[in-house]
């Protein structure tokens, strides 16, 4: 029997976790961590599989044989935009825990707008009690973009917290109680949307949706009057400037955002001191670095024992 | 036919609020809004029905003849407190209004420990964009104390977010899918929680309950090491002074308060500034002025045609 091929684990995480989440996994397999310095500018060639997240450009030219790529989230745009990438089947992530975690990022965000916790901070800074007039989760549409795995499960749970919700997508998708809108619908989906959460792939048609023309189309009529954006999808379907003339006009009056077009957020963005602006560092939905290995493990052993790949990319698509 | 009697309103709610949801409501009734100064005074003899919340003292000296008395809220000792409270049937307010409320609340604050807001947030002002290591719900137990209709909402709901979930209530209470604890059991069920969330009634057992002693007794297991106190009940169930020790101590690692002892809280209560510490100003389910004026109607009309009513306390239990 010959012996198992290793693999290559680029993944920019926190270190300490993807080095934790190594032991134990990949049983019978040799590990190539690239955050070790051991492994600069080591050669890969020979090598079947690796799992990345941001790698470094020239990966696949050192590991030109490769027959899987392993996204490490559930975005691939950070792979498809790779130099050199082989053409290859690609595999994202899809885990129980992402899309509960990026769930769990998207109801805090929904329950932070409508319980109105920033106009309650700036009070408790001040020492002042004073009670705010309060709607209720029923009396706000949440309009979810993107109705893949995370899109559903958020608009489920959602639901089951009172929000009225309504989905919108590429193509027609029917979800059991839940009005959903599809392509060229999008004006008449943003018309009845108060507090709009994007989970959408990267792709050339996403690219710079959540502009100032769309934030323009979202309504007015909920009872705060002006409409909230909370991104937990991909930076670069937002024009962030539009955002902040968005947010200073009142085209928007709150956002929520996880992901930016230039990452880390720069220093001086205006976004870190705007007022009911919630910032979070690209961790809407990090991934369980233990369950992406147990994933990955799972779709090797289909792979060599000749069963198809499971969660494949359409790469025409871009997702 | 005789005319119906009057219903007296003295709700220490938003002013404008309860003059807003007065507007159509008790069709066919006198209402004598307390709020109104032209009231100030006045003998309200001969009428069967109040609806109350934090009453001025001297209102059952002034109403002898009530019939009913309406709690404006879930809680009634608010009432059982008020002196020449009459021998009459005392009915709470029920409402899914009021019940959704609380549990967004209850939510959002879980979300807001697990997601570790408050560190975001303060890297968030210091414009430095890092990513924690970050547990997901399931790695949580939330521990409920009181399992009445808004315990047992609020139960569900952090099932369906993928938090692990017990109850604890004075008698036993079979829940599907969810373990509890009665009574005596009470330290076996702290042993296990790392979210503590008090949805109590304020009565003689439940007084001065959430104290250094029993949060002593809670997980530390949990993947924050310390305990979280979070109470949307009733401020007399817990003793500020012990939360503020252990905060300091680190026998608690956060908590998220609505209610206190005093309220309004003091201007110089310690809690307005402690760190992960999350404090609103007793509006976690604040009642839906409408939708009680509803409830109280439909109450009176069953009242009116000889049906019991519904929603009574049990002043003994003083809930």
């Amino acid at each position: 029997m010959p012996s198992k091929s290793p693999v290559i684990v680029d993944l920019k995480f926190i270190p300490r976790e993807v080095e934790d989440g190594l032991k134990g996994a990949f049983t019978g397999r040799e590990v190539f961590n690239l955050a070790d310095p051991a492994h600069k500018g080591r050669d890969l060639s020979g090598i079947d599989y690796a799992v990345v997240w941001k790698s470094d450009p020239d990966l696949f030219s050192r590991a030109p044989d490769l027959k899987v790529v392993f996204s490490g989230g559930a975005g691939v745009d950070h792979v498809l935009t790779l130099p050199g990438l082989p053409d290859v089947p690609l595999v994202r992530f899809v885990d129980r825990s992402l899309t509960t975690r990026m769930s769990e990022w998207v109801m805090m965000n929904c329950l932070l707008h409508l319980r109105q916790h920033s106009a309650y901070e700036t009070r408790a800074r001040a020492h002042v009690w004073e009670d705010l007039s309060q709607p209720e989760a029923a009396d706000i549409t949440v309009g979810v973009m993107g109705l893949g795995v995370l899109g559903l499960d958020a608009i489920r749970k959602l639901g089951v917290m009172g929000f009225k919700t309504i989905g919108w997508s590429r193509s027609k998708k029917a979800i059991d109680g839940v009005e959903t809108f599809a392509g060229e619908e999008l004006d008449a989906f943003l018309a009845r949307t108060d507090f709009l959460v994007g989970l959408l792939p990267l792709t050339a048609e996403t690219k710079a949706m959540f502009n100032s023309a769309l934030f323009s189309k979202l309504s007015r009529n909920g009872p705060f009057g002006a409409p909230v954006f909370i991104n937990g999808g991909r930076g670069g379907s937002q024009v962030g400037a539009d955002i902040v003339t968005a947010l200073e006009s009142g085209t928007l009056g709150g956002a929520s955002l996880d992901v930016f077009e230039q990452e880390p957020l720069a220093k001086d963005s205006p976004f870190w001191d705007m007022e009911n602006v919630y910032i979070t560092p690209h961790v809407a939905a990090s991934s369980d670095v233990k369950a992406l290995f147990v994933h990955v493990e799972q779709q090797m052993a289909r792979f060599e024992s000749g069963l198809p790949l499971e969660y494949l990319v359409d790469r025409k698509a871009g997702y």
